[in-house]
């Protein structure tokens, strides 16, 4: 059972004032990058795994998408995906990803955002969505990078003049669970080697197609001088594969 | 031009008393890993880049390689390569990797084992080796890991109790030279993060295989406490692809 930290009040609250949530894609600085990977959305059946508010599973249908199943393990967050579409094509379902059973060759294009992370039988659930997929269907997901999420506790240092950042890293082979303080207190994730993620695709019968360490443009740099944290290590690993 | 430090005399003197060069692969802690990507030998054309010793192409024969093109750029490394060896079917050769041209459709297996991270131009020579492949025939490599070759100045620092070690990471997105101390000064690598490593390979007509970041076991770890910095940080990323 994944611990559902999107139905307690204070970090739903929270939550959902962030850009991401309030304005969706179109403000995330990965999507464009992860939007590349999709293949063309026209008559395809699309799955969305921790849909969260919506808003990808409403682009897939804006692009065409001929049905969306969109799965999320918060009530809160589905009740409020409802309330912002009328759209009988899309299907929101409460569920937990960690033990998710999916139906044979009936996905076209299963999509995931910053939900992986969270799942500690993440092997089983790539699983069920290659069983899922039919040939050449596409997964594409994000996730916390593994450099993000190595340290055991978040660890920005600085050199003694305070012009370096730096990124501890203490136990980038140690997986599992990692406590962040975000939003609110003891946010449970999963850190996985960059090998584990590599992994479970190919042993799941997928073919590598894309592999994105985000990192923001010079000029996205200018805009947002803050990330610069970004060219010290990643925070967002985006990965596209084919069933093969 | 690649800078040629096997060729220095101090480098050279020191280097080749290390123990993976004079006792060979089964003293190397990541062989067997690398090893297990490789496909049967016999028969193979086979592709040695930055031979060094010779080691391997002298595996690759005794397993029933057909032929063995051993290309390194340090004269040092190929006389001594030579003297270890009475075999008419390996074929030493000096040649900088950075600007080599191969002949089409003429190898079944490249291997190259800690020479990539040195050079420059590698996305160029991964392209020459897609191209000496034939259809389904294998490039297997190893190279520093990225998360050893980001600092640009080498970082392990400890907490104040000293019972943690950390790794410092400033510059992860920032490809290019990094110099660093090893048996001489100002050794000249090249750091590229994972996504350039795997999408030059996807780019050159590739399909990933085989992806590990190598960790030691307990036991190993158990006979080997100094590699207790390998948990906090790997040094070798192993990799095979197959040309499509």
């Amino acid at each position: 059972m994944s611990q559902n930290i999107y139905d307690e009040r204070e970090f739903f609250q929270s939550y959902i004032q962030l850009d991401r949530q309030r304005k969706g894609l179109d403000s995330t600085p990965e999507w464009p990058r992860l939007r590349a990977m999709l293949p063309d959305l026209k008559g395809a059946r699309v799955l969305d795994l921790g849909c969260g508010l919506g808003w990808f599973s409403r682009f897939a249908r804006t692009e065409g998408a001929a049905s969306v199943r969109a799965i999320d393990l918060s009530a809160n967050m589905l009740d409020k995906a409802r309330s912002m579409t009328s759209d009988d094509d899309i299907a929101y379902e409460e569920a937990d990803l960690e033990d998710l059973t999916l139906p044979e060759t009936s996905y076209d294009v299963v999509f995931s955002s910053l939900a992986f992370h969270y799942l500690a039988n993440l092997p089983q659930l790539v699983a069920e969505i290659s069983k899922s997929l039919r040939r050449g269907g596409r997964l594409v997901f994000s996730v916390e990078h593994p450099l993000f999420t190595a340290p055991t506790s978040p660890s920005v240092t600085f050199n003694h003049r305070k012009d370096q950042i730096f990124w501890q890293i203490d136990a980038y082979q140690k997986e599992g669970v990692r406590t962040r303080d975000w939003l609110v207190e003891d946010v449970r994730k999963q850190h996985r080697t960059m090998a584990s993620y590599i992994n479970m695709l190919l042993d799941s019968g997928f073919r590598l197609t894309d592999f994105v360490e985000w990192c923001p443009s010079a000029e996205e740099l200018a805009s947002n001088p803050h990330w610069d944290i970004e060219l010290v290590r990643p925070t967002f690993l985006l990965m596209g594969a084919v069933k093969d």
